[in-house]
C-alpha cells in the first residue's frame, strides 16, 4: 500500500505533465504581463517560513490548516499558506528606504492542509498584487483594476464574472449606529460573512445573543443594506439612520471616499464588471476598509458561489508586525478556480509543443554538418530536433512529421557533398535545396512566407 | 529572540527583493530559452512528496539531509531535495504511451537541510534536463550540449568553465581487471570520488582494506587513468592492461561508444569546453554510464573546485521504481554557484525596473481621460504608471523622472479641453502635443525614433 502511495502525488498535490504545464505557464504569463502593465514589480519569498510569522497575523487557529513541523534545528516552521506576512516582513524591513507607493506582485505556490473539494487543493498557485504606502482610494482602485485586468486578459468579461465591492468601514459605522462596537461588531460581521450560506433561522439564532428580540429587525436592516447596488441608495440608507453628529460626519466622509473610488474605477473602465455589494465582509480579521471579491457568473448570469479572487485594504498589518506604519491594499487570485472557469469557457488553449525544425540525417558524416547547423539555428532562437540515433530516411520523415515541426532539413549524402541542405515544408510537402551558407536567411523567409511553389524565372534555387 | 527570528527568512532561505528577483528571472528565462531550443518540454512536480520516494532511490541515509515530517494525515512526507524521483514516477507511469525519446526540463526549488556554506543554501533553484528512452550516446551528447548551451547563453565560455567527462563503465571494467567487482568496486569508486579532496596518505589508508599491500600500486594506476585527457591515451591505457578475452571485448565496445560520443559532441561544437577526466565518478549510487560535471575555472585557468552542473546516465532508476525499463540521462544546474560566477564576471546585468509611460494629471476631470488612456496603452502591452493621489504638476514631473519612464503624458486642463495629450521625452525634454485619437500611433513612433526636435515644414504638430 505504501508502495502504491509512493507512486502518486500526495492528496491535493499535482504532477504537471507538459500539456498541463503549458496551460499553467500560459496563466502565469498573462498574469505577469498584466501586473507589469500596471507597473507592479516582481518579488519572491521563501517557501518555508517560521511558524510564528503566520500565527502572529492569523492567530493560533491557523495552525490546524498548515503543513507545519519542527525542523532538524528545532525551529517551528511551516510551508507558507499565503504570501502576505512574508511580504509585510520584506516591506516593513525596508519601510524607510522604499519609494512610496510600493507596487509589488508575485506568483507562488501556497499550501494548506485542508479537506479536499472541487477548487480547493492542498497546493495551489496564487497571484498576489499589493500596493503599500498609499492610504487613498487611488490605491484601492489600482488594485481592483489590476485584478479585473488579470481576468480580462484571458478573454473573460462581465458575462463571466462580477466584482463585488464592499466596505468594512461602512459596516462598522452602521453597527455603531446599532450600538455595536469592538468585539460585538466583529461578531456581527462574522455572522454577515456566513449569511449567504446559512438558512434564515440559523442566522437569527446567531444574532439573538447580540441583539436579543431585535435580531429580526436588525437582520431586515442588514439585508436591505446588502441589497443596495448604487451609491445613491447607500447615501439614502445612511440618511435614514439616526446618526449622532460625529458619526454622521464620519459616514459622510466615507461616502465621499466611495464617490471618489467610483470615479477612479470609472476612469479605469471597470464599472461594467463592478457591483456595489455589502454582502462581502471577508473572513480574515485584518482587513480595514474597502474589500472585494470576484465571483464567477453561471450561464444564467447568477453568481455560482465560486470566488476567483479576493482582496482589500489591510492598513495595520505591517505595523502589527512591529514595523513603521504602512497602509496597504492588495488581492490574491488562485489558479485552480480560474483554470476550471477558463476550461469551461473554452478560453484555455491547447498548446502545440513542437520543435520548429527537424533534421533528417544521412549518416555519421552528414550528422556532423547537421549538428553544426542545429547549434547555429538554436543560437538564433529556433527549437531544433533530430533523431538521437541512426534511423532510415523513411523512419526519420515519419518522426519529422509526428514532431509537429514546420520544416525538415534534409542532410543526405548528395546534399552535403554539394554544400546544400534540402528544406521541406512539412505542411505542404514543398521542397527546395539551399546552399548551406544561405540557410539562415532562407529559413527566415520560409517561416514568414513558406517555400515558394515555383522558383522565379531563370533562378537557380540551389544558389538561392 | 523568537520575535527577531520571525522577521528573518530561515537560515539558508532567501527573500527576493525586486532587483534580485529580476536577476533570478533572467537566469530562469535564459535556461528556459536554451532548453526549448533543444526541444525539451517543460513539466513540473509537487514541492512536497512521500518520503519513501526519496529513500527508495537514495537509501535511508538521505533522511538526515531532508526537511521531512509527518503530516496531519499521518503521512511521512518531505520537501523535495531533487526532482529526479518524482520525474521518474511521471515518466514511469506513462512509459508505454510516451513517444521516445522523451526530452523534458524543469526549473524548480529544491530543499536540503545541510550545513550552510558558500554556494550551498537550504533552498536553491535547479534546472533539470533529462532524456528518457534512448540508450545510445546521442542522448548523452544532447544532454551535455544542452548543459553547455545553458552556460554559454549567459556569455560564459571555455575561459570560465570546463566539462569534465567521465565514465562509470570504464571504471568498473578497469576495477574488474584488478579483481574488484560488486560492492568492492563500489567501495573503490567511493574512494576515487573523494580522492581530489584528500591527502595521499588518507587515500592509501582507505584503499588498504581493499587492496592490501597493492594499495600503492593501484593508486598509481588509478592516478594515471585520471590524468588521461584523450581517447588515444585511454585506448593505450586499456591496451596496457592484461584483460581476459570477454572483458577486452567489452572494453573495446565501450571505447567505440566513447569515439561515437566524441563525434556527436564535436558536431555539436562543445569539444573546446570538454575535458576527458576520469577523476569524476559522481557520488550518487544510481549513475550507470557516462557522467560529467561542469567546473568553474579561476582567473589562472585552473579549476576552482566549484561545480556548476552535474549529470550523467541513470538507466536503472525507472525500472528500480517498478516501472518498465526506461534508459535515462540528464543533468541538474543550480542557481547559486551560477549566480556567484556571473556576478564575478560582470555577466549578470542590473535590470532597470521602470514603467514605460508616466501620466501627469491635472485634476479629477483630467484623471478620467488619463486613466482611460492608461488602460488603452496597457492593453497594448505598455507599462503605465501615474500618481495614486492628487499631486502638484511639479511633484508629478519629479516622480515621472524618478520612475525611469521614457515618456510622460501630460493631461493638463488645456490639453484635455482640446482633446490633446502632451508627450514629453523624459530623456531629452523634447515635447509634442498629440491629438488623443492619434496617441497610440504617435507613441509607437516616438518609442522607435524619439520625438523629433523640429516639426516638418508646414506641419501642425497638434494635428499629428
Amino acid at each position: 500500500m505504501l508502495h502504491f502511495a509512493m507512486f502518486q502525488p500526495l492528496p491535493g498535490f499535482r504532477d504537471f505533465f507538459p500539456e498541463r504545464c503549458a496551460k499553467r505557464n500560459h496563466i502565469f504569463r498573462l498574469w505577469t504581463q498584466t501586473a507589469r502593465s500596471f507597473n507592479f514589480q516582481q518579488y519572491d519569498i521563501p517557501t518555508l517560513e517560521p511558524l510564528e510569522l503566520f500565527t502572529q497575523k492569523s492567530g493560533e487557529e491557523i495552525v490546524g490548516q498548515l503543513f507545519n513541523f519542527t525542523d532538524k534545528g528545532g525551529r517551528e516552521v511551516a510551508l507558507r499558506p499565503e504570501l502576505t506576512p512574508s511580504l509585510a516582513r520584506m516591506i516593513g524591513s525596508q519601510a524607510n528606504s522604499l519609494k512610496r507607493p510600493v507596487k509589488w506582485f508575485n506568483i507562488a505556490e501556497n499550501f494548506r492542509y485542508e479537506k479536499q473539494q472541487k477548487g480547493r487543493l492542498r497546493s495551489h498557485y496564487q497571484l498576489n498584487c499589493d500596493v503599500f504606502g498609499e492610504p487613498g482610494v487611488g490605491a484601492d482602485a489600482e488594485v481592483i483594476a489590476t485584478a479585473v485586468g488579470c481576468l480580462q486578459v484571458f478573454g473573460l468579461s462581465g458575462a463571466d464574472f462580477v466584482v463585488r465591492l464592499s466596505d468594512r468601514n461602512l459596516w462598522l459605522h452602521f453597527l455603531e449606529s446599532q450600538g455595536k462596537t469592538g468585539d460585538d461588531a466583529m461578531a456581527v460581521l462574522g455572522v454577515v460573512d456566513k449569511m449567504e450560506r446559512l438558512p434564515r433561522e440559523a442566522v437569527i439564532e446567531k444574532l439573538e445573543p447580540l441583539f436579543g428580540n431585535k435580531a429580526e429587525s436588525f437582520l431586515q436592516q442588514a439585508q436591505s443594506l446588502i441589497a443596495i447596488r448604487s451609491l445613491d441608495e447607500l447615501k439614502q440608507f445612511f440618511e435614514g439612520l439616526e446618526l449622532a453628529t460625529e458619526l454622521k460626519q464620519t459616514v459622510d466622509e466615507r461616502l465621499g471616499q466611495w464617490s471618489s473610488l467610483l470615479d477612479w474605477l470609472e476612469g479605469l473602465g471597470v464599472t461594467d464588471v463592478l457591483r456595489i455589494d455589502l454582502g462581502i465582509v471577508r473572513g480574515l480579521a485584518y482587513y480595514t476598509g474597502f474589500v472585494f471579491e470576484v465571483f464567477e457568473k453561471g450561464d444564467d448570469g447568477q453568481l455560482t458561489g465560486r470566488a476567483l479572487c479576493g482582496g482589500g485594504r489591510y492598513d495595520h498589518l505591517v505595523k502589527k508586525l512591529g514595523y513603521p506604519d504602512m497602509p496597504a491594499v492588495g488581492f490574491g487570485m488562485g489558479d485552480v478556480t480560474l483554470t476550471d472557469l477558463l476550461e469551461s469557457k473554452g478560453l484555455l488553449p491547447d498548446f502545440i509543443i513542437a520543435p520548429e525544425i527537424y533534421l533528417v540525417v544521412g549518416g555519421d558524416h552528414e550528422r556532423k554538418i547537421a549538428l553544426h547547423d542545429a547549434q547555429r539555428l538554436r543560437a538564433l532562437g529556433y527549437s531544433v530536433e533530430y533523431p538521437l540515433k541512426n534511423q532510415s530516411f523513411g523512419k526519420q520523415f515519419k518522426l519529422a512529421g509526428q514532431s509537429g515541426a514546420r520544416f525538415a532539413l534534409i542532410y543526405g549524402e548528395e546534399e552535403v557533398k554539394q554544400h546544400q541542405v534540402k528544406v521541406r515544408d512539412l505542411q505542404t510537402g514543398q521542397e527546395m535545396p539551399i546552399m548551406s551558407v544561405y540557410l539562415v536567411d532562407a529559413l527566415g523567409q520560409f517561416f514568414a512566407e513558406g517555400i515558394p511553389a515555383h522558383e522565379p524565372e531563370g533562378a537557380d534555387p540551389s544558389k538561392l
